[in-house]
């Protein structure tokens, strides 16, 4: 229980035991909001009716959807600044910056928690906090009750020792790290580092290597607060906020790794996972199309004055697009006044706005086939925007010499960067609440924002068609399509709920209207994906009482209990066989089959045997119609 | 005979007599291409079979479709540079700047004429050249052939005096001659700018009023080049382009007009066109939730420092997005380098990267029912993206104070701008081409560029069925829709061809197919609107043979000549009743009537009269199949 992780578990336990696999309360201290998920966690937040919040802080950015080719998105950043505005919420305008970047500059701290409704959130895990991404109604429950909700995970100690040597960076540790593990290996831990090399780690490589934590399925990833941290907060103005954080001598792991720092080696992450790992020297000839720097991993001071440094008096390669996002404003600003902007213009670079653009696939898609190489986090196939694409991950000092020399390699060599004394906030693209008494009571909700459809409370039984029977892996894009075309509707669950199942069949949204709402069938793996709740949320606006499954992934099975939606598994996965898309079927006695754990789902003649093996808090979330519902009731 | 726009015509007359009304071909000196209308350039230039281009400079720029949410953009990219690279253009890279600014900074001279296949492409008047907008196949053959077809246009003096007073730019005099002269008051007319108030204004204030000539409908306006126009070359690095022009004493003009500079307040357009003039002390409240500052009409060096000094120490309204998009890497890097970019950062405001951006609706739509002040040069209905915001255009000083006020206003005052002693043109966006025998022999085409659509020799006769039957009015908007959804197609006419005449009827490619082509009839003013080759292209592709209409706005007439297809009128306005959708129709002896210009359509037992009046040039292209085969054959 000395870990950094159990230490910072400890200080917040507000209910629950930390033992692995239990689920605690956790008090939360700040909370973040990213454009593309905040819409529906601000509405989540008018659904529950609250008018204030009780976290110390909360922020909500807008980075995600900044290109506005309609005006869905500019409405969504308004009435995200009307919630900020009416809640007491810090708003921070489009421009300012990354959100992961911007917290770890002007807000995250030590021993602080945070959850945001961003996966990469754990980027502050750089600074010594407990950050964790997660779904948006949990990140809006955050704000309304000060909680949240975990079952607690084991912990994997990566120890450091040495340095790294000159052109590598925090990004060639996590790489290695990745090769290692897989994207699957931190599934169920929190990653804490510690170890000698840990002093020699600046705070921007700290946040790096938490950052993609995520790609390793990790809860989250944490690094001591020591002296680095220190002289981090004092240089942005915030030393007050420090406390020094360490692991006791004896702490106890649940497993461990050893990375030597002087070992790490510029590397890659081939297409198209994060653990694809090979060193640059092992790589071959790759030739490049386009290179991208910037994201939340990658867009630090440091970053890009490394960047900087080999572009000066050098000239991007002819056939490469070279981009660069620095991740904020504050950043920006820093490079305009040193003259670090000028060398990339002078270079040939194409300066982006500070926001997440191209790694989310905002923009800057490469061209047909091409071999993009970028100091992001993820290399899904097809994430670029391009489907042939071939991305490469890499750190900013290997993107820069690639771009340079057209194909992918490391520079000569690369000198330590002398961060400024002090950082000289860009602090205009924020705009921080009104007291209490002067804040606005009403929300601004352009054409395009629908409100949260609500879940009911649970019937104590229903007849219903099974609209759809589904076979094994049934992703949440199967669930909820995710492409540029559809991200403005995000906000619009009426409009999105067109598109609900279109991947595996055309007229789901026509089959629930014509039954007033249903039941779906799935086989194993059901809602596997990614964790957005709109693969829950359509699925309620449409009527779907309940998902009959041979298994759940695990976070939409949680998503699903959140909109009162009932996951329910096969007794015998045999049964799956006996139901046949478009019958109708009889459940009773819910309420009761809730509290025990058993199900009868009646076919025809036949009574079928499911299984809902609900935690004490998830019966009641079904029986009361979803967390939404809970949260209210347990507020008044 | 000696104004100066008849002194550039006259030295580079190659054939006709300065008469205006008649077609007289022009030496042309140079082109450039933005990448929206470029890649249908390149493709009729791969059409043409040419393997050298006959012009002193040509330049191919990207700077409109650079938000790249797919991979249409980056493939259009790519084969503009490979199609650069063949030919022995100058090639822009994305991130060099706005065609019209970089132009103006680093190519364009006083005394040279230029032709692009943009309509603002009249900005180098600014510097003395003759520089006119041309549809995209007018630019081809400008480069296959050196020449360029143009009826003589009459010449329009507008004589200032006097000088502007701090705080009013180049914007509020073109804002004020729209005003008074409207948004058809230039059509056929050159605008020639002197008297005694031309010393007082710097180039980039002449050529933002050159720029905004294409909103008076002018074929092209221009400014005498004297000792201003020379420090801006010494100060661009190119004195030695310089050479002096003026209208001699007894120069005689069509019409004139007499401005007081001294007399320009600081003013705006309001929704929805060009001239809709108002002073801004004249406007009342009017609250803004967006400014934009940039385009091809305010982004010059000494906009931005005007901008720069107006927001120095102030912050952006908090209700306001400001916008900013500086017109080239050039102007970028200097205001990186002096500090300006960081004021602008430091007040709050979003930097875009240097291209057209907003201005064409490529981003930063603002919200519903939004005001939106710009420093661009249209605000028509729609073309921001958002169908109900309210656009207004004035000058960047007018804009920057109106972002820290929150509704429109002017500065308290505004010193002048010194410019530098020397201009570091960022040169690193720029590909020069290799010598001729190193050149590439193939260009790029990614899958969504395909060839361009080939005409046919007339045959002398067909029996065709009437596909559509239109009314008054017909828009190119209605016969080629420009959306940002179908703007990534400009390069695929197979895939465009599928929403010809989409606004009028839903099957229009399916008609055209069923029925071999056919014809289309119309009523009054077919084809009004943008200048878009693409609406005559699309006809083509779908088998279209003529079309026979009661008028036709000229530059389509002139597109659909250039393209093949008979455009032909009613002798008698009534025989339009006579023509039913869906009659198959017949004509014969064509070749004869092309020579005559007398036609016989017969509908049914029918005998209708048509009439086509063309130019010796013209009947040579509609027999030979239009503009394309008719250079190909000369160059032969």
């Amino acid at each position: 229980m000395t870990s950094i992780a159990y230490q910072l578990l400890e200080s917040h336990l507000l209910e629950g035991t930390l033992s692995p696999g239990e689920e605690i309360k956790l008090k939360i201290d700040q909370t973040l909001t990213q454009d593309s998920t905040g819409t529906m966690v601000y509405l989540q937040l008018e659904a529950m009716g609250i008018d204030d919040i009780q976290t110390e802080l909360s922020v909500a950015y807008i980075d995600h959807n900044m290109l506005q080719t309609g005006f869905e998105n500019p409405d969504d950043h308004e009435f995200i600044q009307s919630a900020a505005a009416k809640y007491g919420l810090v708003f921070s305008k489009p421009g300012g910056g990354i959100c992961h970047q911007v917290q770890l500059e002007q807000f995250a701290a030590p021993g602080k928690t945070l959850v945001g409704s961003d996966s990469h959130t754990p980027t502050a895990g750089g600074l010594g906090a407990l950050a964790i991404g997660a779904g948006g109604l949990d990140v809006a429950v955050a704000m309304a009750s000060g909680f949240y909700f975990l079952k607690v995970p084991k912990v994997l100690n990566v120890r450091l020792r040495g340095k790294l040597k000159p052109g590598t960076n925090g990004k060639d540790v996590i790489l290695a790290i990745l090769g290692k593990k897989t994207v699957k290996g931190g599934t169920g831990y929190i990653v804490e580092y510690s170890g000698d090399g840990v002093k020699n780690l600046s705070v921007t490589d700290r946040a790096t290597i938490c950052n993609m934590g995520a790609e390793l399925g990790a809860t989250t990833s944490v690094f001591p607060s020591d002296e680095v941290t220190r002289a981090f907060l004092k240089r942005h103005g915030r030393e007050e906020a420090f406390v020094p954080l360490a692991a006791t001598e004896d702490a106890v792991y649940d497993e461990v790794l050893d990375i030597d720092l002087s070992a790490i080696e510029p590397a890659v992450a081939k297409p198209h996972l994060p653990d694809q790992y090979e060193k640059v020297k092992d790589l071959g000839m790759v030739k490049v199309d386009q290179v991208a720097i910037g994201s939340c991993t990658n867009s630090s001071y440091t970053d890009m004055m490394k960047v900087a440094q080999i572009l000066k008096g050098k000239k991007v390669h002819e056939d490469v697009s070279l981009v660069i996002s620095p991740g904020s404003a504050t950043i920006l600003n820093a490079l305009s006044k040193n003259g670090a902007l000028a060398i990339m213009i002078e270079a040939g670079a194409r300066i982006l706005e500070s926001a997440c653009g191209p790694c989310i696939g905002m923009g800057q898609a490469p061209k047909s086939g091409a071999v993009s190489l970028r100091s992001f986090n993820r290399n899904f196939k097809g994430r670029s925007g391009t489907k042939d694409a071939k991305i490469y991950l890499a750190g900013p000092e290997t993107c820069a010499a690639s771009a340079i020399a057209g194909y992918i390699t490391t520079p000569d060599s690369v000198d330590a960067v002398e961060e400024p004394d002090h950082y000289e906030h860009a602090t205009n693209y924020l705009i921080y609440p009104k007291e209490k008494a002067a804040r606005p009571k009403d929300v601004k909700m352009g054409p395009n924002i629908k409100p949260f459809p609500m879940a009911h409370p649970l019937e104590d039984g229903f007849e219903k068609t099974i609209l759809l029977k589904a076979s094994d892996n049934v992703t949440t894009d199967d669930i909820c399509p995710s492409t540029a075309k559809l991200l403005p509707y995000r906000s619009n669950i009426p409009e999105l709920s067109k598109h609900a199942f279109s991947t595996l069949v055309d007229d789901f949204k026509a089959r629930a209207e014509k039954h007033g709402g249903g039941i779906v069938v799935g086989g194993d793996n059901y809602g596997q994906g990614s964790s957005r709740e709109h693969a829950a949320l359509l699925p309620l606006y449409l009527g779907v009482k309940a998902i009959v499954a041979k298994s759940f992934a695990r976070i939409h099975r949680s998503n699903l209990i959140n909109m009162g939606i009932l996951p329910l598994v096969f007794k015998d996965p045999a049964d799956y066989d006996k139901l046949k898309e478009g019958e109708t079927i009889a459940m009773k006695d819910l309420k009761a089959s809730v509290k025990s754990g058993e199900f009868i789902l009646t076919a025809g003649r036949e009574d079928i045997p499911l299984v809902g093996d609900f935690s004490e808090r998830e019966k009641a979330m079904l029986l009361e119609g979803g967390y939404l519902n809970y949260t209210k009731n347990r507020r008044a």
